[in-house]
């Protein structure tokens, strides 16, 4: 089987194994000496990674090469001690405690980064909290916001996926550790307290029962990866769309990368890129991790070894998501200018929701929203500003004078809870 | 577009919307009268809901539709109420909003059927806390375990996966209310107001700011039925296997169902395959789920639509599910004679690892696998008794005797924690 | 379990089982008088559907009701006859063989949605061969384009998946017959007279063999109605892109739908929403589809009833993407002056390539490249023409005077092989 | 952006590079001294790949910082060359063309290996075209085949499979080249001469125009891919299931493989879970690459990053699953004895459907099913001979006699098409 080996993945296994001795030692299971040997032999820089991948491959998972070799290297040292290696333990307990401590390696900084990102946004949230934009349903113009709320919006789904994130991530930091069939019947009444004992040694919680088929704590934390990835993928394709030529609200700060190896003019948003690609790539390997949970019996064939690959190749995603994000969102320029002009460009249709808001409680909604839509329909058909074809309907101006429409059309004037939806979020915001 | 309209979400679309009119009566937004007449036309059983499905597929969502419809009632009723229809709200407000209702409705019966199939599994855990059987790894019998091992197993994954599944549909009952652009801009200063009597009118909680583009607590909620469902779904294929005519060690219990159309003789684990069909469905709509959490904007152009179907398909899929396994279990038939006569027709085999520990301290690790390794692969190629095979090397029966032997390879000499873990299991459980 | 059940759906299955007893009479198996009163009976209409789903849910397929059901109709009407209802044939058999009959009727349709898709695509690419563009690579502005250009390959694309969809569909079109375990025991020796006598009466092909647990061939016509999905959706997508209120170059045609509850100026792009939301689905559904491939021995446990409500979503979702971008290109409004202004706004610096191309014989690429990158962001920082700052570096005027540079940023003078690529679509198209 | 960069990888890239300069100077667009300069240079084993893989990571895309370092060492050769690397390409061009490189160099062993799949499938078809064993159907013993019928089933699904590989393999096989927005606008009027002359040098086949946006050929290669391997999945997973220690009735070969670390008796199913784990994975990846289709104008911002490690990904995926396959089945184990036993240990259940058959012309269809149901049930319950409970009933018996019910009870008397189906297989086989 094709499987990434690197060093870590090396030293993350023989942790465990010198871990698994110590604790065994600790408790007279094997000798003092065994377990200092096998410790002394379990650094990774003396193991040849590709060779155990290409063994794993014939041995159908990496511990058996793995601690084929570990017990040569202790025997060189010991001869007595080789016989101690792995006592007890089955090539999961390895494996999977393994990839757990390479968890605990990898996903807070992940987690990091987005508290980065989520940082990043409240500070333009609370600088642009009355910056008035467009907003934009269906990519048409709306009615205006201010980007302050748009930013409020990222800082509100980051802490969220954040915590989220947090929760499954403890959840997952549990010793695996069940010999063969999970029993630990190779250490009679022992297994518990040895159990306890490597956890320990390890911080790692410990679990009612070895859960080799029970694999939702994986699956869960593979979840929060994704559901994260997807929020940090919805706020830099926003980025995107607000960073186009026609747009320009919005980008990303230059630096060395971005170039096009044909335009000299382009500055790629890369940050975006890597932000959106890994959006369409974690929604896969969630469901492969979901999918692989079909684990027979006590030990499985097939959804086990499709995890191999798959849960780090997320962590990969969601970190380069997270990383790509949070530089994105701390050197984000953001440009007022165009977003006035841009509400100025739509000649006011934006505000319709506004001005039929006025006239409703006179005309009715309907009424009101039928007038208006006859209105903006024919400024954009006839290219005339919107506040001259209203000023033309006598129903309308029987309730709003040129002067009235005038002021109602003016996206400041209409921009709701917005600071108040901010205050929210950067109240909530302060206390996490 | 094609979408599923029941009357269920219709009427939850018209909770919304008369509790909407309520909450603005009652801070004097509209008159109490305009209320009273939306509450009254607000009764699903007078839309035709697959009109209104053929009308949203023009329309582009299923709201606006309905909203012309409920103002053409109410204004029958009271003209002058019919302008106060959905007064300030816009189509994804209601549409999102039923949605928590409709979850709110649905989830809490999954959740529940998991607590059963938890129970029921409690029960066979505990009644078979010693009844050996073999344990399976890779399908193949390994060193034996309990019965009641494996049902704490299930006790112990599906407790996990309900809390979490109980976390996320926590999280995601929440009120959406933003109006066009998420500003509430029609209300002016007293959008949160409006918000707080709206949220407390449907007992749901208050958001930060509305979250028209920011799909994560749905998203969440979406996975923690995904993990719920596998779960399920890998311990009914567990019992479907166990279930096999060559296994026969448990089975689905009978009924009217499960018949098949050709062979009389059969009686298919029906439950089996709607829990086993689940699972296999679930990954892939989790997975839209997430991807669908890029939308653009304020509010989005495909992303959103593409939840419509799908979340509630994963509560349909989810439920099955869930019923499916609670029915399962609480039916389960268990047949620890097939359990014991399986474990003696593989000769003791299981218990190899057992033997090789024995001899471990005297032979060393990996001398002691080699030796018990040779003998059990004599014993099947030669289809002789394990025992007999073992007894013929002198450097195993220097260190075990015939008796030894005998005792070493009983399945209950060979349990180790299986007892101490259920204990563990069953006394988490009890605090659930 | 959950499934839906619609009257196609149970007269495709009585479809099957009158033309499985007529061929069976036809050769003398049962009486001629057996499958008049089987055909007789055989009306959907005259079946309760909603029923049958209830049942099917018991049961564990829709099958055995059905037949149940059938088998007492037709003994009202001649209680012998009814003893030969379903003669030899296993649920499976029925359930596939409506399935693929279900889709001859649904996917030409698709498929010629495509066509016309296609078609109008193939009118604005003539019609527009000339028409330029910014071309936008990362969401920026790039070289200059044609429309035509553009609208070519969509029509390229879309005659490529509609034919990849035509062979999935055509290899797709067998029969399913085999009885209990793909045997046809149950008719002695006479079992492929009897297959080829009922795959000629429902004009579909004969297999090799019945393949109950082999679903490659749905599969990859899922597969083939995902891809032609993902074109609709990205071509849609970049419609929904075009028409932004800031870009405004396209937009889909106006009529009923497509309104805002909330704002009256709105005109939603309502069948780029359905296209989009559809390419959002459809990854997960094909995904379920190939993870359903694995279908234990001669018939499954799980895989075989995932796949009931999965393609037929599938097939439903991929026809409101044909016939929303069919009616989106034959609809489309282009607006070749909003074309041209974006082009002029963003000052020729799309352009920056041609300078380059222009420079690099004499000044190297790399030199060329740097300058001209160098004019563009200076050009951008001072807000200033391009063609002013490129005419300030003696380097450049010593190639390039500022006529010559004027015109190298005429777009219509870098449009390269756009008018041939055009012509080798349509002329490829013609054929089609 | 993390992104695995191999040797083979560079490699391909620079012989695009190469490629393009010699097709370049062909026809006379830059120096042949320029060409034979950066042939000269473009060996990969000089280049640093994860120094390159560092900086594709900034630059946002492997190629340029590629082009970079190959025009530093086509300017120590040849100043003057450096200048003519990369003309009138951009990254995107590169990048695809060697991918499309790559996956010639590796698609076809994928191929290879399903026909040897196949051929070893076809094998064991002919030479157990008579051996009976049990059906199954949803893992219940069902009505006997032969494993000849189960083997031929593979092959007509390998084949079958391996025909839509090699087409959406063949459809694949395109060159990429257009420039920076798709219209080689840097060649004047001779994009379509050069680029005739660059798919020539390749061997790759001329699109009508460049594809950079429209991605549905590997997509549709990755279906096949995907398909493909839950075929071999499939077949893998019976295999796993045939091999249960219970079951016994077939088995991988062993070797040096599959041994387990704890227990000495186990030889695991090492290319079983192999194949198993690909056709777990392969709907994910899938999915993303349908998913990643959406590609924004003339090239993306996400979804063609996207593909960047998923397609390489499932290729290999594939690859496993394909070469686990073949050696499994060209070393599969069979056994024969096992099958019979296995059928008798049922005690004649399976025939259940012969003896309803039989009985259906006199009782009629739902009353023999009924009486021979009850018996079934009488056996299984009463732990009785089945042919013992069916004769005690004298409407049986006034058809069938003792003798006649064990005749009618014997496998290899109810084994149907069975012949004609391996038959059928075989010839179609031998033809591809």
């Amino acid at each position: 089987m094709s499987m990434m080996v690197t060093r870590a993945h090396v030293q993350a296994m023989l942790d465990v194994e010198a871990a698994l001795a110590e604790a065994e030692a600790s408790l007279g299971v094997i000798p003092e000496n065994a377990a200092r040997a096998i410790r002394a032999a379990a650094r990774a820089e003396t193991f040849d990674a590709s060779a155990l991948q290409a063994d794993a491959s014939l041995a159908g998972n990496i511990a058996i090469p793995l601690i084929r070799r570990l017990t040569e290297k202790v025997a060189v040292a010991d001869p007595d001690a080789a016989r101690y290696v792995h006592w007890g333990a089955t090539s999961q307990d390895i494996i999977d405690t393994a990839l757990v401590l390479q968890l605990r390696d990898r996903v807070p900084g992940i987690l990091q980064d987005f508290v980065r990102a989520s940082n990043a946004a409240a500070v333009h949230a609370e600088r642009h909290a009355m910056t008035p934009m467009a907003g934009r349903t269906w990519l048409q113009q709306a009615t205006p916001i201010t980007f302050g709320l748009k930013a409020a919006g990222w800082v509100d789904a980051l802490d969220r996926v954040g915590r989220t994130l947090r929760i499954a991530f403890d959840g997952a930091m549990v010793l695996q550790f069940g010999g063969a069939s999970g029993t630990l019947a190779a250490f009679g009444e022992h297994g518990p307290a040895i159990t306890e004992a490597l956890a320990a040694r390890l911080t790692l919680a410990v679990p009612a029962l070895p859960w080799h088929a029970h694999r939702d704590r994986l699956a869960s934390l593979a979840c929060a990866l994704g559901v994260a990835t997807g929020t940090a993928g919805t706020i830099a394709r926003d980025v995107g769309l607000l960073a186009q030529t026609e747009v320009g609200e919005a980008h990303e700060a230059g630096g060395d990368g971005g170039g096009s190896s044909s335009m000299p003019h382009k500055q790629n948003p890369v940050r975006v890129a890597i932000a959106a690609a890994a959006a369409v790539r974690a929604p896969g390997l969630v469901a492969t991790m979901i999918a692989a949970m079909s684990q027979e019996h006590e030990r499985a064939l097939g959804g086990w070894q499709a995890e191999w690959d798959t849960l780090p190749e997320l962590v990969t995603v969601s970190g380069d998501a997270g990383r790509a994000l949070a530089e994105l969102l701390e050197g984000l320029v953001v440009n007022p200018e165009r977003m006035q002009a841009n509400l100025e460009a739509a000649g006011g249709l934006g505000l319709a929701e506004a001005v039929a808001m006025r006239l409703a409680p006179a005309l009715g909604k309907q009424e009101a929203h039928a007038r208006v839509q006859r209105a903006a329909r024919q400024a954009v058909d006839e290219r005339r500003a919107f506040v001259d074809v209203l000023a033309e309907d006598p129903a309308i101006t029987a309730v709003l004078d040129r002067s009235s429409l005038e002021r109602t059309l003016r996206p400041e004037n209409y921009l709701g809870s917005s600071a108040a939806f901010v205050g929210n979020v950067l109240a909530r915001h302060g206390k996490t």
